[in-house]
């Protein structure tokens, strides 16, 4: 097979990823394998996405973008869940125009997130393809033995918040592709969320303690609550105009002439990795407490019902939504 | 992004995917995350291996195969660890010619697989590329703490070994590209060794007890043994008339004409997927034994000594080996 690679496996391993690697886990990548202990009392979580060039990400994307994209998605399905991240294995399917500089971007990206959230390098694999690059990566971290959030637990009469806002992932997308008519400045703060999206890393703690249960939102907010319902058997309602834009979103919004149609763009585009949960009404207190904290925007944005389905209220009239975020299959 | 996807990720993962996880630790793959408990006594040990369409598997192999030795792959690291096997995450980056029968295809392998080797799917991402398709696995296993083995700990004076047979992997691969001229039955059973190796899981409770130091062979016999000798700062020794070949493999060999380049070619192809290990002198015995009750052939091919690199030799005299093994990157 051997399909010679320009920059060479061993040279990106030896260079570019050895510096990244866990001190104690990875072997220094000299072997094939990680070796982790065990960790009385915690539990470990995995969790595993991959992007694809011209899927779930754009050929001009400069790649110390999207080695952090890569890793922040997956970051963010662990916070979700209540999880603090320690590592991760990571598979690069190198394109051709993967040479040696944007590899040395990609390496960057690493670096910086790795710094940003803790997080170390375990080990992985290297291959060239002739196809779109793509990458995955497999996430790991702790969580208190049997503690871990579920989609699963959500019961009527808890209330749904969602952390930071929505809409700027696919508003960002948008604007990378040049389709969208605001003020420069807001159109480099939305490429810049789609390309470096935050996950709530920070904010597994209190999701770990309080939520009933919770999700990333990945696929779009309305779908993603939809996962919650099916996989809790309850119904859960949204009232669109709580639902949470930034200041760039909200710019977008001014300009719109069908106010219902823009909301359902934002709550079914996708690409936010905030975090959608439900908590009891109980727990409000606690749970705003904890965002106040973390100067951490809540927003409590609808309740969870008997009932099933994601029903979205514009006014307190119900809003047909014909696209419950996209697929990125 | 949305790039929509004939198949369906969504009945993939349903149809296809739900029935392969694992009961306890997968959530049903109704989650993003897989949740393992801590097991007392034992370490994790994960390995990472991807592979591309083209590069490490051709178009017309069977995506039952494909399935199959995408965990073989990455079974036979955890084997030369001397870990046990018991779940994996998968990261399906389907290519246009990934139908519904395709998908079928490839979980039925996986299917058989998991019997075959007592695992279970833990969890994963599915998407769709334009590109070849490719694939990665994050393999997970026990060991007993502090027991896995490394590619660090050989030692002058220790015997080297090896599994089965060599050069399968590399004639099966000219066998299916119909570059070998040879009994249509050798040439059956070598594109299945290419296409299905069988990764020595089964041995790995003796690796794990008696190895000082080992490794799969996956660049190619004389590569990976390089691989041992520079991390463990030592020499290796190779006797090439030792090597085990098959059957096919001998046939293979009695119609060269140099068999010093033959010999070359069987040892540096790689993709043979046996374990290379070294023992004290002492333990060889007690290895045999242990090879001997799970009837698998078992071969001396050489020794660790004081010094760097490895040395092949035939009838004595050293050979000057010019490639050590593909890169595969």
């Amino acid at each position: 097979m051997a399909a010679l690679d320009a920059a060479g496996e061993f040279e990106t391993i030896n260079r570019l990823l050895r510096p990244l690697a866990h001190p104690d886990y990875a072997r220094n990548l000299e072997d094939d394998v990680a070796v982790l202990p065990s960790r009385s009392g915690y539990d470990l979580v995995l969790t595993k996405d991959a992007i694809v060039e011209g899927v779930h990400f754009l050929a001009e994307d400069p790649l110390e973008t999207v080695a952090q994209k890569l890793l922040r998605v997956n970051l963010s399905d662990l916070a979700a869940k209540g999880a603090e991240p320690f590592g991760y294995l990571l598979a690069c399917h190198w394109s051709p125009r993967c040479g040696w500089p944007e590899r040395e971007a990609f390496a960057a990206g690493l670096k910086a997130d790795q710094a940003a959230f803790s997080i170390h390098l375990l080990g992985g694999d290297t291959v060239a393809t002739p196809g779109p690059a793509s990458f995955s990566v497999t996430m790991l971290g702790w969580v208190s033995k049997g503690r871990a959030v579920s989609r699963a637990g959500a019961r009527p009469g808890d209330l749904v918040f969602v952390t930071g806002t929505i809409g700027d992932g696919w508003l960002g997308l948008q604007a990378a592709r040049g389709m969208l008519t605001l003020d420069p400045e807001r159109v480099e703060a939305l490429i810049g969320h789609y390309r470096t999206p935050m996950p709530r890393v920070a904010f597994s703690g209190p999701v770990r303690d309080l939520a009933t249960a919770s999700i990333d939102v990945s696929d779009g907010l309305l779908a993603d609550l939809g996962h919650v319902a099916a996989v809790s058997g309850v119904g859960i309602e949204i009232d669109l105009e709580r639902v949470p834009v930034s200041a760039a979103g909200q710019a977008w919004l001014d300009g719109r002439v069908d106010l219902e149609a823009a909301l359902e763009r934002l709550t079914t585009g996708g690409d936010d990795y905030e975090i959608a949960l439900t908590v009891r009404p109980g727990d409000e207190g606690a749970l705003r407490r904890e965002a106040e904290r973390r100067h951490l925007r809540l927003s409590q944005i609808g309740r969870v019902t008997v009932g099933q389905g994601v029903m979205a209220r514009l006014a307190g009239k119900p809003v047909e939504i014909r696209k419950e975020g996209w697929t990125h299959d």
